[in-house]
């Protein structure tokens, strides 16, 4: 598993780029006899395996793409392509997925029931690989889907599982206020695009304290501020730009109907126009009962009790939200972080690195879910 | 003329319910044999002096109403109505004016031309007693038309002036928030007017910061703001009131263009609907040259050149504007302050008095201005 | 249940004015052969049933103030007093746990432990009863203690539940700024405490949507700016109030100190002063597990599992949570609402009323949760 | 003139760096037998008139510095340097001087005093050549200084004034907010630096509609705010920048104290911190009665009096306020703009020019107050 990951991490491949990284996975799957399909919806694999009883079939799910971040670590493994890197484990998911196979594969025979196997590609960079793969039929037959994130911010050794909302949807927005630039001295000649930016800033945030549930998590942060550059020239125009996080698809579909709503009505009232951009990102992850329940359960038994912890919502955002969409399951998290090695910093960090040993845990935990979901009545 | 003011102190008359006061006019005047009418407009009172050769002839306006407002002086001829008194000097204009008319009649004969005597009512509250005694014909067959203030927040002894603005245009507003009310714990489930509100009145600050020339004095000022009555109710509405004081009509129209946009914008960006209420007061007073040149030089020669000073515009209103619009002339003020007797207090307040003396002055200066404006070419 | 709902119904009292209610109660709780303490903390009952077989003791508890609201219902049973009525079901919660009381004595001999019946006065209003009975000595020898709320707005025939947080602290703040006054056409000689409320308003808004964790529900309500009353006086102040809701005492403290750093940073700004004043109403009530969980299952076997939903928590507050930082136990919900008989007004409204069944459902969990409470290890 | 205007024009130098402009300008008056001295106060040359008869002395003064603009005009006389320009007319006022030299030198016979040409050296960039030529004695033994600007959006043959406020003191400000910087959908672990920019802009609006005296015209532009390059990332800092226009030190002070103290109630309203940067431009330039009155009665001599305007004050800046501190004097607008030649362009603009013949007027007019001056008792 450290072998496969490691390797990995040395020749990371950017979302929508995957050329080799597939390769080597099917090819792995092949070796241990599991049927492969490659090219899956674009440049995902699917591995197939087949039980000795009749039952149900589950789906595992391990996404394998990279960043475009410079890797800081100065361990062996490092990424060996300048500008490329694993900032966010998919090569332990990987790595994971496939240990998983392995065990799972060489007891087929007691298998009450099938398994899939969903290595997919760009997770990173929406629309992502989820939607393709979905498409081109990888859920077909599927009963349950599950899946797991190594978290650096748990410690190594815990499995973090959080019921109903999970893992935000992490969208982007850019607003343009096209006002009339001109002199300093004669704000009266211009429409003063640089001051409408600051009221809207001022009134996105009675979007959150206003307008939405309280019970309701959201979040509109608006990031960046760009206008003017000489001291003595009002700007033609203002760019503001930034990020909404949400977990249900009507908070979703209000806040950018707020935003806009307030962005044409600072515009309006000061002759200025405006260009509103706003760009989804994947869904909200919202895990079911009693999915995340059996999860919790199965990790309780693979990993100890004590060592299972229910978790808040997570801010990011996941594909695999497409994946429940469809079918049943549920998405945990993985415990990764541990001082002693330096797996300290957040994903996404050119430092990023976890505790190899969460692969095992992950592991673990993936069998027990499928074994006690296909033995469940 | 003390007399005469004292008389006119103790019974005051408020605007549009003038009876008695334009009676002791009328009668004062035909007593001097001079030749009044009354009812003049509504309640006015028209004097006329015919001198000994022919020439121009010259206006000079006296307002007489008093405000509801309660006396506090101790002095012995403070106003015997309750809730009522000369709290704005206009009981001197008259006293000055009679004063002026007794002198001008007894000297008829060396008159080159004629003199009329405008007793104005109901100056204090628009629409005013100068428009309908304007349409009445008080200015028919008159040259050019000259007024005063006594001003308590000049010294007695000293005469101002201003060329171009010289009292500004006071208007009122009010604007009305419509939003939807609720529970203070579930602001989502409400539109929150009075956050809307706070938001007008922010953007309101940017008419004069931004939109405004800002060689152009202009005030938007909010007095008031009410709404809500119970801590964890969110109220149905939110009112805010105030004033605006221009000094041209471009700049007026402009803030009124800008305010209503402001409200519009905001309550658009959050679905409340508004009610938007502009009164106008009276116009500007613009004094022109070269009459107010007139003014300042006679006034030099009436009471010394060191006791005239150049002032700026003052924020209150006049409705001598509107004389101002149909005929040239001008319009100064008298210095009527004086610690030592206690006349300190500014126009409009329960102790406000002036020096007796100041009629003296002003006298003087509409003597002189009369004489000089008709002996001129 | 229902004669004895309606009896108090038609003789309401207020918060910490109960004279009447206190002693039907204790005389109803006598006649049952039930041990009765009474002017308990201050107004309350207790009432003592002993179980035949040894075990834990679990408390039960029921709020019975009135509030100062008009009754606007046409019913026979309408208050008999006016401007005073149960609008918010005290009434019937006093008949639940008299009825309660009843089948649990008339069982006693097979009962594994024993039962308190807090009869509790003034729940109403803060500081509120529950704090001076528990000191006391209500909770004495109790080991857990359990509470519901009828509530309107859940249907008839449902028992809601909530983990964790269940009802917010409901506190109340007021803000007064101190500028200085002066003439509307003045600013500039004023300290303008209208414009400064405005933008505490505006930043208020951060607290929220900046400064509080999103997945922490929280609500900052201004409620009421008052501020100004003539249209051309800069008033000398404005007051503004409103409400905070929290379900932890973190985000309490951290609101608080939000608040009043906005205020003075607004303040010092300016050149104003300020008077901030925060009241705190009842802490959160937060349900612990596993005892809500009892409270569910115990639900389900009483009414059927279909008619138990779990809820979001809710925003008003309850000073039961003083009973929940001193022992384990829970609090919940009995839907009493029901178009049919008009009963669909909420909590506190003048034409408030509830399915009187609702009293049977309620009665019925309880006197299950007590058995399962007492009959588990 | 036009000769000497288009060498300057073609040989720009920018201020503090100017070389053969000086030298030019000693030669030309050395060769009219005019004492010259260089290096007067760092660049400046001072060319010295005697009269024939015993008088007053009076200073002209003129600038001589260009701007680092690239020439975008396709006349012939076109700048010959790359990206430096006389783009604000003052190779026009050094070509009017010299002649006006010539024309006093030629009849110095009759002149009743003597006559200072002050050749000023880095007006366009503060701190500017009047103050080191002032403090090396150019206005030694000088009674009076006068000069003026020729003015693209005046037209040809017109003389503008105006008494009192005629040019602004231009200053610029920087604000830099530091927060403390964080991922996008976690705003509570962050200081949002962005967000308090937006309410400082906000407040700043406030100076001039609520805290300076109305009849003070004044200016407080925001024209730059820089903050954040992620759409997902809280950045650390935000800067504002901008410039302030005011016409007396009275208003530049408090508007400097009011930016401040709102920035810092701003930042410690959020535990932000904040650096403060204002730089003071040019002193605003105040024109004194009678000399400015002198200035525009000898423009109507010199070039009729229907072609001598009153004008409002201009925003813009001019170091000519330094000498007037030291002496009396006054400073006037000779109309240089005339679309048939494409003269139409702002000052500081790539297509500046003026129509030649102002240079004419202003000379006149320069002369006829010469003359007047000295021979005025």
């Amino acid at each position: 598993m450290v072998k496969l990951r490691r390797h990995f991490h040395e020749n990371p491949e950017l979302s929508f780029e995957e050329v080799e990284t597939p390769k080597t996975i099917a090819a792995y799957l092949r070796e241990l006899g599991i049927e492969a399909e490659t090219d899956f919806g674009g440049r995902g694999v699917i591995g197939r395996i087949y039980g000795g009883q009749p039952g149900k079939t589950v789906a595992l799910r391990a996404d394998f793409d990279a960043l475009p971040i410079q890797d800081e670590k100065t361990v062996p493994y490092r990424s060996k392509i300048d500008g490329k890197m694993h900032a966010c484990g998919h090569d332990g998911h990987t790595a994971t997925l496939l240990a998983v196979a392995k065990v799972l594969q060489k007891n087929r025979e007691h298998l009450k029931g099938n398994v899939v196997l969903i290595h997919q590609f760009a997770e990173e960079f929406a629309p992502g690989g989820a939607k393709p793969m979905i498409e081109a039929g990888c859920l077909d037959g599927v009963d349950a889907v599950f899946g797991t994130h190594l978290w650096s911010m748990l410690p190594h050794g815990q499995i973090g599982w959080a019921s109903g909302p999970a893992m935000a949807a992490p969208d982007r927005f850019e607003v343009k206020i096209n006002g009339r630039g001109g002199h300093g001295a004669s704000p009266h000649e211009t429409i003063d695009s640089l001051y409408l930016g600051t009221q809207v800033v001022s009134q996105f945030q009675s979007i959150v304290s206003r307008r939405l549930d309280p019970l309701q998590p959201a979040v509109v942060t608006v990031a960046t501020f760009n206008s003017g550059t000489a001291f003595n020239v009002i700007p033609d125009s203002a760019v503001i730009g930034g990020t909404v996080r949400t977990f249900g698809e009507a908070v979703q579909t209000q806040i950018i109907f707020e935003m806009e709503r307030i962005v044409k009505g600072v515009c309006e009232g000061s002759g200025a126009t405006y260009e509103f951009n706003y760009f989804k990102g994947y869904p909200a992850l919202i895990n079911p009962d009693p999915e995340i329940q059996l999860v919790a359960s199965s990790a309780r038994k693979a990993i100890g009790a004590e060592n299972v912890v229910e978790m808040p919502p997570i801010m990011g955002g996941e594909d695999f939200s497409y994946y429940l969409f469809e079918r049943p399951g549920a998405f945990f998290f993985t415990g990764a972080g541990n001082p002693e090695i330096d797996a300290i910093y957040p994903h996404h960090h050119p430092k990023f690195d976890f505790d190899e040993r969460a692969m095992v845990q992950a592991a673990k935990v993936l069998i027990q879910v499928t074994l006690d979901y296909l033995e469940a009545d």
